[in-house]
């Protein structure tokens, strides 16, 4: 069914939850993140819009400490400690071959697989700001199953993506540490662009 | 203030909003968007994380019939139409000199733009990874605030760079239809990957 849209905003707690008060942690309490809060996270993400319903985005969620070992020696050394701490880490890589699935996801259209896969520089441009855009899904769709979010690209991605994705046209790009944050672990808030520093009206 | 972290999830009704009933759009109702609700769209999105915090999205809501006919030539036959009629159309261009501003943006670290400015591939990898993360951010941003979107990236992002963004060294990316949409211009729900098709825990 269709909602009708709504001009009424979500609730000040839900813009907080999500944008103004949501915070990047490097601290985690001990508590693990259930893989039925893993599978509605999976489940809400996937449903933001991408072009032509491309999908590039795939996620391996490292829970068992033997999967950390096998991430850690990968990882920046800022981000490591807070990485080996914290309940699950998503490790986000974008399929190369995205496009062989668009018979699954865009059925109705026999063509669209050369939409994308006219040249390798378009099936990377397709694949990264895609799978980019399907990373942001993911964080927001965190923040509103109530988890705290750590995103870094301070990491050796080829490395992870020959530790996670070998055998796969799969290359990772981004990886998000999730769980319960510890607020002590936050750090002070970063400045931001005022509307004209960074938006106009035509 | 930090707020302590929470584990409920946000109401079903916001999960509606934000992913499961939220669809793209393609007609609109003849409905403005008032300036307050972009600015209000604006002061959301830039919450949203990026790495070092280095904010590459520049955005220029096109919302005057001057600045949508100097869109128009640049769209591709099938995004004509529904951009024209939308009340606003946001442009989303991503600085590729976006390094210069962290002695703003990332102000205790001046080492930082040393961290993106290595090389030119480093610089577009970076623009375009952050700039979709704010893509998506915008959408559900504009989602939370009762707008519908019609985000696309159809378009000759050349020509739009040229018309809108000449003289700088933003490079536009992709452009998101906002109003309030007609549900009955709402195509049927494409499928999406089950878990095991995107993702793995281990």
């Amino acid at each position: 069914m269709i909602e009708p849209s709504s001009s009424r905003p979500l609730s000040d707690a839900a813009l907080d939850r999500l944008f103004r008060e949501a915070r990047t942690h490097n601290a985690w309490r001990d508590e693990p993140v259930p893989e039925t809060t893993l599978r509605a996270l999976a489940d809400l993400m996937k449903m933001g819009p991408t072009s032509a319903n491309c999908c590039p985005a795939r996620v391996v969620f490292v829970v068992s400490r033997q999967a950390k070992a096998r991430l850690e020696p990968h990882l920046s050394a800022g981000n490591r400690a807070k990485t080996m701490a914290a309940p699950v880490t998503a490790i986000v890589g974008y399929d190369m071959r995205f496009y062989e699935k668009l018979d699954r996801l865009f059925p109705h259209e026999p063509e669209a697989p050369s939409w994308f896969n006219s040249s390798q520089e378009k099936i990377r441009a397709n694949a990264t700001r895609n799978g980019a855009l399907q990373v942001a899904y993911l964080i927001l769709a965190a923040r509103s199953l109530g988890l705290d979010c750590g995103p870094m690209t301070g990491f050796d991605a080829p490395g992870v993506t020959k530790a996670f994705f070998e055998g796969t046209a799969v290359e990772a790009d981004v990886l998000v540490n999730l769980g319960h944050g510890d607020p002590s672990g936050v750090k002070p808030r970063l400045p931001r662009f005022s509307f004209e520093e960074f938006c106009a009206i035509a």
